[in-house]
């Protein structure tokens, strides 16, 4: 067989990763967008020197130009990379090749007392707080989406299912919110990630020694190497670090964990609506689109496609984390030697899961499909046994007869009957209590779901104060 | 060969686990504590109802003989968690089996309202707080020493290390600062899930059921189920949730991400003392113990035993976060078919995996042996060479001839040579740079590793200032 | 709250572990179990030096009771490992203080020429081929069972489903076939694992240095240190290693590798029974055992215990194949320093994870309830649809009308209609079609599932004969 | 900041990957390669249809020309994915209308009664083969210069390492043999995996449905569906399945074992390199290269690239196999929903890391630079002590005065005074032993490392045999 045909085009697209390709978050995390992120540190660092002065006011803009990702090959970027084992070191050639030409005087302000991992370190963080905005904003979409589902639902009885088997009544709207309280306090987490993402800025071994340099030269009067630290973290948007955590890998891992929880929970929601639009249950259903959902044999299928993306996406997930851990355990001296060059993949994988996840976890929440007499008739299905635990309750003390545990026994011996083919359970509890300790009325409202869902409004409300509304609604 | 001896004595003592083996959180974190913890939990919830007058407060101390591990005997409860697939199964038949002889009254009183899984998560929870208020300590202790060794240290030279090579002059006191960056982050972090661990209440179903209808019955005007969650929570020293958490595992995977951070923390740190104590290097020691890091073999070896086994945690925990993460995106239902069985041994051992890390890195670093003669040693291997980042940006400049860049091509040229076996670098500086541009003198200091250490000080004062001292001091 | 009771018994025995507490795997990766596989490394060490001439044979016997694990106390040596970072050398203490005062002429041999970590990674050999001589056992049982199953139900209709709906029609002999091409296969690897499990021996630095000194000093003219290895490899049962492979790990990763397979392969059956068992669905159902799967709330419910904990497993054992092929990865030197002490426990839990699993599913699956009238009426639900592939086929060819694909849309707007509540896709069929090209009768055998079944019985023969029968019956 | 240039160019080229980024797995591997193996499997079925006489022949390679992965646009089919989730509808859809002005008698051969999961599932296979090919001459190349290492440095002395420390002499000949063990393993695993790559061909719901009809439409007399996959595998060059694989993951996982095997064992290699380049240790360098490994600050480093990119991939494998093997076990029903699309991206990334792993390592040993002097030098470190364990065998027995053990204490005592800082060993041995139990010339031979070097020749012997011949020299 002929291979004819590969490598014309080297790139990737997400060919293998449908839970992502074609998203917003994967354009933001491309090899360009990181590139583009890199030259926004240098270019970032450059004005700093500008403002500084460090570098003559004038000469900053007209540099501007050379530090559009679009000016440069990505590819043959990522090719390079190899031999000085990070991808700034060939870019950095490219961009003072380009000012070369254009604006010489400016080329030895580019890089100016940085180091690789400043750059490459500093850019992951701004292109992670770029895909985190979005994420953030699909999240908080879905919150909404689901606090109205929450709500809408809360009087639509279904089973609540423990182990797989029903276990009591319950109500979708509960289950909704069950959704959003994980959902919104993973979105909480990676706020919080967001806000924490740190400049890196420390020179080529995080002492800022030429930094310094710099500033006794310039007999600099303006604090020196942290303050422009400081303002160059300012102008990228990014937290101030205390200091360079060149080893410290602490702050990777802290996004790592909120993208991951995002993940695990847009995965939670994933597997109910799986099991729940199964023909057999069919209690909800994903909202359909023009050509989703196809098979490429059987026309009649429809699959579930957002949730089975999602679910996908919690599967693959926490072996990104791993090694994202890993190699923050694996740190050594004032570079490691391969764990840091493996953190860079890992992080990008994670935060095209989540962007991913998030995405069709929104879209999926904002046109769920529920069928209410699907729920109850599924809740039916387990009759009056799934009340067994009130019954049990109730029952069991009126059948005591002075000794405890006796009424227990009683009604477990009448629930078993029952379960095994004898008589109704209702039936038998009328047989076996008398009138006057329990009506006919009572008995009837005490195997009416309905009247046993705890505190299902309580619980709801309080899922919606907490992750459904104010600055997030 | 006869396979003797074996499996009279079922339990395990840590024996392939040297790193937690007979430490506190080891002892915390044991069958016997897990029984005790889930004891604890009913004990609290029995009590609870004596102040909500659900049980008649003569009945609650009479019962409190039932809840101590030491009544029962946790290779059965073990060994008969299968059938069920839970521990709390049979130990509460044990328990009430216990009271049946003493405090009949009181039985019906235990586990009243509540599920397997409201105790075993909050005792899961308990655990957590207990063993994690000891890991706590561990990174307080080693956070002051560590501070004591960054300042200590601010001025003992060593060569900085990026990708295994020397990069520039630092100091051991940097060293022990950035160590102290990521324990102390480590541990703010510990801190903040520890005050987050919640309580589990929610019933069968997670909606309260049962405990409403106690509380109709009872006429409760207390504010029912949810003020007594409140109570119960107060009582064991647990967080109020917003809600049951029966199948949103963030609580769970908020306090993993935290311990494996720990172990990363602490792992980096080994790492370096792993690689500075090797005998070509031996800029560091650890604090010497009798009989510690003897081999079996060789009578010489003295083997940096608390490293070592330091390291050991540092590759183990990611392989336990994984889990946990994982099972929080497999969850479905009200509770889940197996990940959340799942989780009880992988959180476990994350705890033991911090718990032992941070046991071991607080006698490593309180004991640390620096050798400043041969940190200097090392730091002179080098030469000149590794200051040649500052020579390039000071000399630079000076044989520009106007030309910008070919000044950096002709001291590049010179460091090649150098390292070539050609001329000395500072003379071939000396020979290429006129006096009057660079005097003796200049060149001498431009050479002084001493005089080229940045923001040593000030980076060293601002981690001291963060993660050193204040409350933790 | 009193925090009393702790501590008293620092013994784990599986109490977070339902899934293999109890179990004879259990049993034989004890604690104890692992003190006497190490003993027996040593004791076969003695052993063989008597046959070789380095011992007086006469000494060999009267040594031997100093080599039994109930002879010392597995929580001492436990506590005391973390001294010299592995159990051995507390261990070998013991027995030689057990051996001077009753066979003082023997302590020399004791550990002659060997190393910790010969003694360690054979046990560890030795203690994984015990256990997984078990798990092999219960894979054989499954096996059986499962070739059972496949065959009584290879007429059981059922609907296969993808991506969770319903496909096309299969049977439940079919399934259960694919169950044990899985099973089969992860037990044919773990048979080839166990049978390279090689002998640990290379003295303190893989030279096997001291054997070789000793070889010298007692003229042996047996072949010496490489002789003498292969008939400790004999006597333990293990196989003889090319070399010492202290660094080199994939001894240990190819283990893990058959064990984590075994989890895989019975973690799909689970989860198959835990889909298939819901009550909505019904189609399968636990063996039924006194006292299993009861809940403590919830007198009614029945839970499929012996899946859940299956899938418990299934969720866990990946997380301890990373921590073991990151292990190795990470080694280096002649024995490492950390990833060494890293992969002991995690390898034993591995072994526990595919114990249980292969216990509980020699016991799922020998007793596994099938529902032949639940599967069919299952199938009925998606009703003719379900055969669309199968009309596609057919009819589309008969009403191209010479136009290629025109057919092909035909058939798919008569689908979607029928799925969209329009005409019965018989109906429409009969409708579209001539009696001439399609008979009532081949229109309706057209929709029978049952004729609709493709190589079902092949492939059911196919799999039962490669893996159901021969050495395994 | 404006986030300009962006999004132009959504392809990644490896940037963030520069273990594997460029090489020639990477182009096997890329969307392109991808989408190409998808059309070969397709393409493969029309010329096994047109064989078995089911497509009239002569339209067969006139519809070739649309089954080249140049036709088509990855970046959009991957967006398209999504819909169906999964890469294969969209193409088809692309494919059946290249054709349907071309070779319009052609289209309905196309896919005709497979399955997207058929034909994913064996590009997957196809993709794997034609990677595993590349990688599996790395391995002999790095295997070839590894034994050839092995044998030039049988003589080349230097301390053998445990735990950090100096235990025992040994041979840089006798490391690489080990280096060689592994890598040899690690090759042997993965040309099993590879012979082992199975077609997967089943349909839609894995019973040959579709496929059966089609035979019985046709009344093919050449053995029906298993035939025609049979020819299909040969076809493909892969392996003939026992039955369809859709949900028995085992054949993946399989695969992924032998590549993060192939990862491990170029790590240990790496791990060795980066330690014993160091500069204080200095034994061996990287192989230089025109501009590898410099620094963007620092013209003095050479970094040792090859070796940081090959541990970068040691440190990330884990996490890919992790999800492969999470996903094996979370299968379910006759398609996962999700762990089926989990497994694509993972496995085409631990070829990637195999891949660039392997041609990093052949790279590193085939060039790799010993210094011998070094190694000297750094055995002479440790002195006499070295042979501590030699001493202690020889001369313990010549101290023991009838008393064993009595010796050995006295030569503790000797070692410990030295290291101590005391007497020389040597001196100190000499003034213990009279001469005629212990000659000048014996004393001096038995500290001689040359002279303990045990089994040195016959293991490197042993394992040039077993891993560096044959076949593979």
């Amino acid at each position: 067989m002929v291979e004819s045909g590969q490598g014309r085009d080297p790139g990737d697209y997400g060919l293998l990763s449908p839970v992502w390709a074609g998203t917003r978050v994967a354009e933001l995390t491309s090899d360009v967008a990181f590139l583009q992120a890199m030259l926004d540190v240098e270019l970032g660092w450059v004005r700093v020197q500008g403002h500084a002065g460090l570098l003559e006011a004038a000469l900053v803009e007209p540099m501007a130009h050379a530090f559009t990702a679009g000016a440069y090959d990505a590819a043959s970027v990522a090719a390079r990379a190899q031999h000085g084992g990070n991808p700034l070191i060939p870019l950095l050639g490219d961009v003072r090749a380009a000012l070369a030409g254009s604006a010489p005087e400016g080329v030895a302000a580019v890089h100016r007392g940085a180091t690789s991992q400043d750059i490459v370190d500093s850019a992951l963080m701004l292109m992670s707080r770029r895909a985190v905005a979005v994420i953030g904003a699909d999240l908080r979409t879905a919150g909404q989406a689901l606090a109205a589902l929450a709500d809408d639902h809360r009087g639509t009885l279904m089973a609540a299912r423990t182990l797989t088997q029903h276990s009591l009544p319950s109500t979708f709207g509960l289950k909704a919110a069950q959704w959003l309280a994980a959902v919104g306090e993973a979105g909480e987490r990676l706020d919080a990630a967001a806000a924490a993402l740190p400049l890196q800025w420390g020179g080529a071994a995080g002492t800022m020694a030429a930094l310094t340099g710099l500033a006794q030269q310039q007999a600099a009067d303006d604090g020196g190497p942290l303050a422009w630290a400081s303002l160059l973290a300012e102008t990228l948007g990014l937290a101030e670090p205390v200091a360079p955590w060149h080893t410290n890998r602490l702050p990777v891992t802290g996004l790592a964990h909120a993208l991951a929880d995002v993940v695990a929970a847009a995965g939670k929601v994933a597997n109910d609506v799986l099991l729940l639009g199964r023909p057999e249950i069919a209690e909800v259903s994903e909202p359909p689109a023009a050509g989703r959902g196809v098979s490429s044999a059987m026309p009649q299928k429809r699959n579930p496609v957002l949730s089975v993306l999602i679910r996908s996406a919690a599967l693959a997930a926490p072996g990104h984390l791993v090694q994202l851990q890993a190699a923050a355990g694996a740190a050594v001296d004032e570079r490691p030697d391969g764990s840091w060059q493996a953190e860079w993949q890992a992080l990008r994988q994670l935060l095209r899961l989540a962007g991913g996840a998030a995405a069709k976890l929104a879209e999926l929440v904002s046109g769920l499909q529920v069928h209410p007499e699907a729920l109850a008739a599924n809740l039916r299905l387990s009759g009056e046994p799934l009340l067994s635990e009130r019954i049990m309750n109730t029952v069991a003390p009126l059948l005591d007869g002075g000794s405890p545990g006796a009424g227990r026994q009683r009604v477990q011996a009448l629930v078993s009957a029952s379960l095994a083919g004898g008589p109704d359970l209702v039936a038998a509890v009328r047989d076996a209590v008398p009138q006057d300790l329990l009506s006919d009325q009572d008995l009837a409202m005490l195997v009416d779901p309905a009247g046993y869902l705890g505190q299902n409004d309580a619980l709801i409300d309080r899922i919606i104060d907490r992750y459904g509304q104010g600055e997030r609604a």
